[in-house]
């Protein structure tokens, strides 16, 4: 497979967090030759929030997740690629349970303070042997600048590891946030499915993780698509080892003093949001859609996400044609109001459409310069309200089929 | 553009019908060399049911169907292709009009008694005076025969024209209901939007029509979908000459003597229907997909056309791959109740999956003659209710991306 144009020239520099080490080893549960399980251990005493899938036919590892994660408590996060331990029934779950364990072992913790997460083919049992096994061969290498070796194991289609971060102040104290995600994908050749881990070393309570992790995603993860393909094991978390600077003790999410950790939070879980989408199948362009003038937020995403999922739009774009009849097309099937007498459809900065009509001094020569470009700004006003959303996603092109469809999975 | 595989061999024969006449003629609206204006003309006495798009950006002759159809009564049809007439402003509805009238004159009825559809490509101003400058030679050389005709002129990106035909009795006599569709994206390089237009010589009041026509339009051009793209411009016509053998009075949509006319024209719209997903952009395969078990026959559906419009189980069947893993995916996404510890598949007749595991007497080389042929049959049974559909879809293959990228529009 070939690189995405979109990777960057090298991994980021992450910054060592105080209460965190992880690694990554090859444990042969699918994979030959590559790491294909990771492992990241907190500090005692570190919180944990998380945000999964919506899926109905979540995997195992969603589902334990989910039953633990209320207590907002984790020591440890395991993750293997190359079988995303979905519709396996009885067996999967016990297959969670039995790698959470060995874990807890190592680590020397509670099963239910592992999260677990899984991603590869769906349907096949776990070979949970070679994971339980590998892991106190892995736990014995853990360290604090594990994240390249991490960000790689975590993959699957994915052309390049992604990692992301920031620093933040809380009160005057200067704490980290670093994360790492991967996806290709929402869900691909079997595999590559979305998977966010966000972790900081400043002391926050599980609630107020659950908080700023919920208003965070929904601003990042939540609002890019490749193919429209929700995965069953879409899962992001946040965790907080509370082993940096000693800064004021925060209990509420709406606390004025995280206003820099908020923005470096956003911030981290964009820049790994785009990295997904840069990393999207076959993608040869990165696509920003502004909605504008909706009946609310939640319409305006609704409008971006027709228009960002159109197969029509996306092959236009592919084809670097600024064929905005498609989007128009878009915007009427998303089933939000909008208002076609007062509708404006801006490429580039050029407008193209303006109150219901293409705009007279609109000529097609004054937006080829932008569609032959790698990022794309798309910006419709719908003319109804005031609400805004933004998402990411990028264009379909042959290879997406290539991927998807010539080589058998 | 290759010709669809599942092109027929030669256009069906069409019955005459008494009280219609039909043909077309190149007015150069926009096409070149090919005819691209229809006329159809229906006797007086003629009743008509519609139904369109539910785009929130409907096309002016959309929004002029809407407006009179309500009065039921129809003395012609006027379908223009290459131009959609949508996001054209006031100017767009003037256009309408003007065709209405034209045809009106050429007739002899009302403005409001002319149906018009358009097709092709968004954003355009039509250049209505050729189209109203052709009307009177169209109209001197309509004739009962001229299905073919009509039928290729309300082509766009099609490969191939699309017509079917049945009879029916009611109370003994025997009526005829013929019709022609075109089609071949939802909407596609800018054209290629669904119209359908279907009659018959039976005597039905326009309330009895429409009922006919929702129940049946539910069953048979809803539940198909090519990239799921809606176009803005979708329009569906039964137009009833009551101009064929004298038969009983029917005054309700529910009255028993219509069971087999309810059935033909079930057919026929079905077969209209599939012959544009076997014109599907590209397609390579001939899918159907039955849902059952589900919690409605609304839940069922939206299932069913989760599964049709993903792309990530549209390629795997272009690739020829029984990758049931995307199927569950696509449950999973629909968002309507499914029970994993219940769900089935079945492909080509071989069960891969029952109560939440894979089959244990499955393997994949007994599914793949059937991947390998063109008519691919996917039933899922989500194990909550009783509710079904049936839904008929095209696989996503390099043809697509070729048509809707590689060339500009």
């Amino acid at each position: 497979m070939d690189v995405s144009p979109f990777a960057p020239a090298r991994f980021p520099k992450l910054p060592n967090l105080a209460g965190l080490r992880l690694g990554a080893m090859a444990a042969g549960e699918r994979y030959r030759r590559r790491a294909d399980l990771t492992l990241m251990e907190l500090a005692p005493g570190s919180t944990v929030a998380g945000v999964f899938t919506r899926s109905t036919m979540p995997g195992a590892p969603v589902l334990w997740c989910r039953k633990h994660i209320g207590k907002g408590r984790a020591r440890a996060v395991v993750i293997n690629a190359g079988n995303a331990n979905v519709f396996t029934g009885r067996q999967g779950l016990d297959d969670v349970a039995a790698t959470a364990r060995a874990v807890a072992k190592a680590v020397g913790c509670k099963p239910g303070e592992v999260m677990v997460a899984s991603t590869g083919v769906i349907g096949e049992t776990l070979s949970v042997d070679r994971l339980v096994k590998a892991v106190p061969g892995l736990h014995g290498k853990l360290k604090a600048n594990g994240w390249r070796a991490a960000a790689g194991a975590i993959c699957t289609t994915d052309t390049y590891p992604k990692g992301a971060s920031a620093r933040a102040e809380i009160d005057g104290q200067v704490v980290q946030i670093a994360g790492i995600a991967k996806g290709s994908g929402m869900i691909a050749p079997d595999m590559a499915t979305m998977l966010g881990f966000v972790f900081t070393d400043a002391k926050l309570p599980s609630q107020v993780l659950d908080s700023l992790l919920r208003w965070a995603n929904s601003r990042s993860f939540n609002c890019i698509t490749v193919d429209g393909d929700t995965s069953t094991s879409d899962s992001v978390l946040l965790a907080a080892t509370g082993q940096g600077p000693k800064h004021a003790r925060i209990t509420e999410a709406g606390d004025r003093r995280l206003a820099s950790f908020k923005a470096a939070l956003l911030s981290v879980m964009q820049d790994l949001a785009k990295q997904i989408v840069g990393d999207g199948e076959g993608a040869s362009k990165f696509i920003t859609i502004s909605v504008s003038g909706a009946a609310s937020a939640k319409a305006a995403r609704g409008i971006a996400m027709t228009i960002a999922n159109s197969p029509l739009v996306k092959t236009a774009i592919a084809g670097e044609d600024a064929n905005w009849g498609r989007i128009i097309m878009a915007v009427g099937r998303a089933g939000e109001k909008a208002d076609r007498d007062r509708l404006s459809i801006t490429i580039g900065g050029v407008v193209i459409a303006e109150a219901g009509h293409p705009h007279p001094d609109y000529r097609e020569e004054q937006v080829v310069p932008h569609m032959q470009g790698r990022m794309i700004d798309i910006a419709v006003d719908v003319g109804v309200g005031r609400g805004k959303a933004t998402v990411w996603t990028c264009d379909l092109t042959h290879g997406y089929i290539a991927i998807n469809a010539d080589y058998r999975s």
